[in-house]
C-alpha cells in the first residue's frame, strides 16, 4: 500500500495535500508559485513544522524550473530569490524549521559555484543550487524520519524482546505522520516502522483535545495505511494502560517534541505530560521521537520555556462536517458548534514541559539517547559538535 | 443569588429544567402528569440518578393532588397508585435511585393508617401519605447534599487549614451538581459549601470527555452561581497541577461515584481514574462524594464492577448550537458534526474504576470516611446496620 504524503514532488510539480477536507476528503493542490505557497500554509491547508519549510522551499523551486525569474545577471537572480524567500518567512513567522530552511537556502545559492560563468550558464548555475538545495531538504526530511522510525523501533524491540510472536501496542498523542512531515513521521513514524517490521500489535491514539489532531489526523493516518488501531479520549489513557496494558502488551507512549532542551525535559502537545506521569505510574516506556533539529542545547531545562496560551473558543466551540439525520456524514457541508458554556473562564495552554526523569529514550535520525547513571541525557552521541560548542562559550 | 434548581416543587406543580437547552436556554417545563415525566426522563431533558427519582415520585403526587384518581375504594387507589408507578419505572429501568423511590413509595402508599376512616377520609390519607413521602424523597436528598457539602468542606478546611485568608482551589470532573439532584450537588455540593464559607479560591472542572458533561453542565453551574471557575480539556489535569498547585494552593480533586464498593474502590465516570493517579502524584487529595445510597457493601472489591461500553459515535461526533460566521452562538439551530475519521476504531467505557489506594476520603451525608491504619475504608460509622448484615449473612 502507498504510503501517506502530505507533499508529492517531482521537478516543476509540487502537489499538497488540503489537511482542511481531512479526514473526509483526500484532495491535492497543485502549488506552482510563491503566492500559492503562502496561501497554503496561511490557511493551514498544509501543517506540522519540516512540512512546512518543504512546501515553501519546493514551490519557489517550482516556480524557478518554470521561468518565473526574468533577471539575467547573478546577482539579480540571487536578489529574486532572496525577495521570494523573505516573502515565504511571512506565511508562518514563528516556524523555526521554515526560518532555518530559508536561512540555508539563501546561504547556498549566493555560494553557488559561478566560477568562470557567464550569463546564460551562470543563471542556471544559480537556479540549479536553489533548486538541488530544496530537493535535499526534502529528501533529508524524509531519510531522517526513516532513520527515527529504525532506531525507535529497534529500541524498543530491544527493551520487550519484540517479535511477530510477541508484538508490542504503542500509544501515541497529537499528529506526528506524514501529513506533518515529508512521510513516514516522527513518533508515527516509528509505530509505521514497528508495523512493517511485523512488530506492533495495535496502536492506540488519543482525540488530542482541544485541537483533535489525533481523532482528525492521526486517525487518518492509521486507518490509511490499515494499521490496527483504537481512537481513545484524552481521559481514557489511564483505564487503558490499567485494564489492557498486559492483554495487549502496551509497552510505550511515543509523542513527538516541539523542543528538547539540553537535559533532555521535552516540550510537546497538551497533554504529554500528564502520560508521561501515567506511562510510569503502569510500568509503560516514554520515549521522545525527535529529529536532531528540534534539540535545542542552549537552553539548560523546561523550566525556561514558555508556555503559549491560545484562544478560549478551541475549547468551547468545535467544527466539523454535517452529520445528516439518517447517520450519514455530509462532507461539502462544515459547521462550527457551541460545546460549552461560552461564559466560562478557560485555560487552553497550547503545550507542556515533560521532565526527563519521566522520558525513557530520545530518538533522533542518528540514535537512540538513553539516560547515564547520573539520570541525564548525554547528547553528546547525536550531538558532539553542537554539544561542544556551547559547551566553548560557556566556559 | 439563587442556587440553581433543575427541579422547582410546591404542592401541586412541578417545574422541571430542561437539560438539553443548556447552557444556552435556561428553560423549564411543567410536568404535571406521570406521562409528562416519563417523557421528560426518556429524552433525557432531565438526567442524574436522584434527580429522576425526584421528577417522577413528584409528577406523580402533582397529578394525584389534581384529582386524576377516581377511585374510592382504598384498594382501588393503592392500585391506582402502584399502576402509575410501574410504569414510570419504565422510564429508564436500569436506575437504581428510581426503582429504590418507588419501592418505598408503595410500602409508604401501603402503609397509611386508615384506622377508622371511611371514604372519603380513606382515599385522603393514601393520598396524602403518598404525597409527603414523595415530598419527604425530594427534602432528603437536598438534606443529604448539603450535608455532604458540610462534611467535605469541614474535612478538607482541616486538612489544610483553609480560611478567608488561605483558601484552597479544587478540580471536579464530570457533573454532580444541582443539575443531577434536587439541588446542591454531591461533589460540586462540597464546592458550592467550601464557596459560600470564603474557603474556595477557584474550582477548576475538566471537560469530561466524550459526554463532555463538564463543559455543557458544570461550567454552567459554576457560572450561574458566580464561583471563580476555569473550564480546562481532561489532558490539562497533569499540567495544571504541575504549574500551579502552589499558586492556586490546589487541594484537591473531588468527584462523584456511581458505586462505591465494600474496600471503597469507586466507579465513576470515565477519566476518574487517572485524575486520581495524577493527584496523587502532585500531593493533591482525592476526594470521593457519595450519599450512603450509592455505597454497595455487598460488593467486595472493585474488580468485580463491569464496565459498560458505549457507543463509538460518542467520540466521533458532537452536537451543539450553531456558532455564526460572525462569531455569536444561534441557540435556536443545532446541527451535529462529524470530529474524527468515522472509520477509526473506538473504545468507549463509561466509567472507570479508581482503587481505595487512591482516594484519602469518601465523603457520605453521615459522614467522611477515611483509610485506618489498615489501608482500608471502614464503612461502620456510617453504615453500621448494614456492614453487620451483610457480615452476618457472609458468615
Amino acid at each position: 500500500m502507498a504510503t501517506l504524503q502530505a507533499i508529492k514532488y517531482s521537478r516543476g510539480k509540487l502537489l499538497v495535500l488540503d489537511q482542511l477536507r481531512l479526514p473526509h476528503e483526500n484532495h491535492y493542490d497543485e502549488v506552482s508559485t510563491a503566492e500559492e505557497a503562502f496561501d497554503c500554509i496561511r490557511s493551514m491547508r498544509v501543517r506540522g513544522a519540516p512540512a512546512i519549510a518543504i512546501v515553501a522551499a519546493l514551490a519557489h523551486a517550482v516556480e524557478l524550473h518554470n521561468g518565473d525569474c526574468t533577471a539575467t545577471e547573478p546577482e539579480e537572480v540571487i536578489a529574486h530569490i532572496e525577495k521570494r524567500l523573505d516573502y515565504l518567512k511571512e506565511s508562518r513567522p514563528t516556524a523555526v524549521d521554515l526560518s532555518n530552511a530559508i536561512t540555508l537556502l539563501k546561504l547556498a545559492t549566493r555560494a553557488a559555484n559561478l566560477e568562470g560563468l557567464a550569463h546564460p550558464e551562470a543563471k542556471e548555475a544559480i537556479l540549479n543550487t536553489y533548486i538541488q538545495t530544496a530537493e535535499e531538504i526534502l529528501a533529508k526530511d524524509l531519510h531522517n524520519n526513516t532513520s527515527i522510525g529504525s532506531h525507535g523501533a529497534a529500541w524498543l524491540q530491544q527493551q520487550y524482546n519484540a517479535s511477530s510472536e510477541k508484538p508490542i501496542s504503542v500509544l501515541t498523542h497529537c499528529n506526528t505522520g506524514s501529513l506533518a512531515t515529508s512521510g513516514h513521521g516522527t513518533a508515527l513514524g516509528i509505530i509505521r516502522t514497528l508495523h512493517s517490521e511485523g512488530l506492533l500489535k495495535h496502536a492506540y491514539c488519543t482525540e488530542t483535545r482541544p485541537y483533535n489532531q489525533g481523532s482528525r489526523l492521526t486517525s487518518f493516518e492509521l486507518v490509511f495505511e490499515g494499521i490496527p488501531s483504537t481512537l481513545i479520549t484524552d481521559s481514557m489513557a489511564g483505564a487503558l494502560f490499567n485494564l489492557h496494558r498486559e492483554r495487549m502488551n502496551i509497552g510505550a507512549v511515543i509523542v513527538g517534541a516541539d523542543r528538547v532542551v539540553r537535559n533532555g525535559d521535552t516540550a510537546n502537545k497538551i497533554g504529554t505530560y500528564q502520560l508521561a506521569v501515567l506511562a510510569r505510574h503502569h510500568g509503560v516506556k516514554f520515549v521522545v521521537a525527535a529529529p536532531t533539529t528540534s534539540i535545542d542545547l542552549e537552553t539548560e531545562n523546561g523550566s525556561a520555556i514558555e508556555i503559549e496560551e491560545r484562544k478560549r473558543e478551541e475549547l468551547t466551540q468545535i467544527s466539523g462536517a454535517i452529520v445528516n439525520e439518517d447517520g450519514t456524514v455530509d462532507t461539502s457541508k462544515t459547521a462550527r458548534v457551541a460545546i460549552a458554556d461560552q461564559r466560562i473562564g478557560v485555560w487552553n495552554p497550547a503545550f507542556d514541559v515533560t521532565p526527563h526523569e519521566l522520558i525513557d529514550a530520545i530518538v533522533t535520525e542518528r540514535g537512540t539517547v538513553v539516560k547515564g547513571a547520573d539520570g541525564k541525557f548525554d547528547f553528546s552521541q547525536v550531538l558532539p559538535e553542537r554539544l561542544a560548542s556551547v559547551a566553548a562559550r560557556q566556559l
